[in-house]
């Protein structure tokens, strides 16, 4: 089958390009992928896909790649849309759902985008490909490289979570640290574009993780039978997940495959350490000045610099959402007290999401009965470094005092 | 639907007991479910199976559990069988499968038993749960504790890895750490039973935990389209998936779903530093001689003493398998090997398994177009310190020597 997908086009002017060949920005801004979507109406029955297992891959029609050979696959699957009755209740939230990212292969949201890019990559004839990262990208972008048999180059802040560090190089890229922020990091894979000939999957960058996390709107209108929340609350780092949710909800209408054209108000979910799409939100501007010196735990949440800034912005607006920043000490809290309350290995970015949550229940902005989905997009088990307790230790032959137990830590 | 469980037998006398209250062992050994399989086969066509949804749960006539409201849920599914072509390569194997239990919650095949086991103890009315682990069943406990809303308590070894430390407590869980082995920590358990009211979640002396791992084999029967592959290889510790899968396959072969009763060869495999069952194994044995100062970097191995010994070997036997230990040394370099090769996040027991499988391709016991299937039990991204490299870390204005890139480290 070969792909629906026809062109890209220009996000700031529009201008329509060729998706033959290797393509990275226009003009510095990103790409969207456009598809012939009258002709997938026509082939595909939305509920076709209720019997499709093979995760990204059941939207095959929706995604860029053309030959079933280059759809890597390391396992994925449809993320889990967990209901959060416990949570829901502290927040005072009638229908609240998590949805898990945690389980997809490295543990996190980036396994989408980077499937689809390395997919890509292969089915281009590309052979080295190069990667800035706050983590968990560089993580999954190793993985699919490997699976796919390209040499990978990943470059990430020298202070990244030790599990993201050894995961990239547990699967060979080749990984080097860098004493700076993300977007040092992805001065340095620009500037090795030309002598080490490798190609720059920054996201954004890159058109096609783009649409790997385009995925994360189809799941979700499918498992709400075709229905949309209404609000999403999404932690929000380069944003890529939130741009590409809403054009998935978007071509859903197009298509004609939701129940109504109901959308839902899109959250993005910053921390007070680096917030720079909130403050564009707040000042009322599209572009997105860049943090100096951004700090937060939440280390996905450390992208002082959004390429598409206006993307998210344009996104946040037209849905009538917000921008949200959550304090840093609310954070791990936040993050021990949902995974406590749920047994949802929660992250420290998502926490961010609960932290507005709380803020706009309590400020009346969201309603006990509405419905909402907030995201968490990876494992907290590749954090340990921000939790790691404090725990008792017992030599073998020494009882505890059982009375102590339930009481510590 | 009520369950299909009829009652629970001994393992080692073959007597019969009630399955309605909490049930530990009996003359200190497990106990077998047993099911009604005739009803079930009268039930539920095999191919029914294809449209379901839901995990673990898609096998609900095959495990415990009776009320639909108990069985508990953090978005489990059936693991993929990833076929290993490069791999397959290098150790001379034309059909090589990975079946990656990483994207399970929590991140390891310990999802399996301990969602049964807490689903089970929620039915049966029990609120406190105490646990020794090597390390990932206890963050597994925990994890379904908490969307139980049950009390956790989780026992186990001073240096286990940091991440199983520290999502144990994450979820909630009273975590003690003690300066011994798992046997130690089974013995604070036992200890604290009658002055902590608490139900001993151990392995097989818990009767549903290995209900949970018996859809193992389920799963890759079904994968398999109703056949099962030439050999399994396992990594053992406590050996409850070993002795889950060759139970499932005899239930199968009972039921008439599978389309040959060729069973698997199994293979238990262990490390030097704590080979049990390869030493009973070679000796001619049924029952294990604890191991004295057990020691192994792949920390779920660790298991001195398996209180289900015979029944790992039984199966082994059985089926015609083996028990197979691996040099320390092979650990890390083939854990590292096979991820890079494979984009999969193989874990360091599951490297056990890949040394005994190279020794018996080059000894001709395994031969090149047998179909064999490996079980990665757990995430990589779970033992960071075992991997923690030596990475070169750069100033951010300083751009790398590009010819030095691809060679380091």
């Amino acid at each position: 089958m070969p792909s629906f997908a026809t062109h890209l086009e220009s996000a700031i002017d529009g201008s329509r390009h060729p998706i033959d060949r290797p393509q990275t920005t226009h003009e510095g801004r990103p790409f969207w992928v456009r598809y012939d979507l009258d002709a997938v109406a026509r082939h595909l029955d939305r509920d076709e896909l209720a019997h499709r297992r093979g995760g990204f891959w059941r939207f095959r029609e929706l995604l860029p790649v053309e030959r079933a050979e280059n759809r890597l696959s390391l396992g994925e699957r449809t993320t889990a849309l967990i209901p959060c009755k416990r949570l829901g209740d502290e927040l005072g939230l009638r229908q609240l759902f998590i949805k898990d990212e945690s389980c997809l292969p490295t543990g996190s949201f980036k396994a989408r985008g980077l499937c689809l890019a390395v997919s890509r990559a292969l089915e281009l004839g590309l052979k080295r490909l190069a990667i800035p990262t706050a983590g968990n990208a560089g993580g999954a972008m190793a993985a699919y490289a490997a699976r796919a048999g390209l040499e990978a180059y990943v470059f990430m802040p020298a202070d990244t979570p030790l599990v993201n560090r050894a995961e990239a190089n547990l699967f060979g890229a080749k990984v080097t640290l860098v004493d700076g922020l993300i977007t040092d990091c992805g001065a340095m894979v620009a500037a090795g574009t030309e002598p080490m000939g490798w190609f720059d999957c920054s996201t954004l960058k890159e058109p096609y993780r783009l649409e790997g996390k385009k995925t994360m709107g189809l799941e979700l209108a499918e498992q709400l039978e075709w229905t949309l929340p209404d609000w999403i609350f999404y932690p929000t780092g380069g944003g890529t997940g939130l741009i590409g949710m809403w054009k998935a909800f978007a071509e859903l209408e197009t298509l004609g495959w939701l129940e109504n054209n109901s959308k839902p108000r899109m959250v993005a979910c910053q921390a007070d350490g680096c917030a720079p799409i909130v403050r564009a939100f707040e000042a009322g501007e599209r572009f997105a000045d860049p943090i100096e010196a951004a700090t937060t735990q939440a280390s996905g949440l450390r992208v002082p610099k959004a390429v598409g800034d206006f993307m998210i912005l344009d996104a946040v607006r037209a849905s009538n959402g917000s921008a949200e920043s959550a304090p840093e000490a609310e954070l791990i809290p936040l993050m021990k007290r949902a995974s406590a309350l749920e047994g949802i290995s929660l992250c420290p970015e998502s926490a961010a999401c609960l932290s507005a949550l709380k803020r706009m229940v309590r400020d009346g902005r969201v309603q006990p009965d509405e419905r909402i989905v907030v995201f968490n997009t990876g494992a907290a088990q590749k954090y340990p470094d921000l939790f790691d307790p404090d725990l008792r230790c017992l030599a073998p032959s020494q009882l505890p005092d059982w009375s102590q137990l339930a009481s510590n830590p």
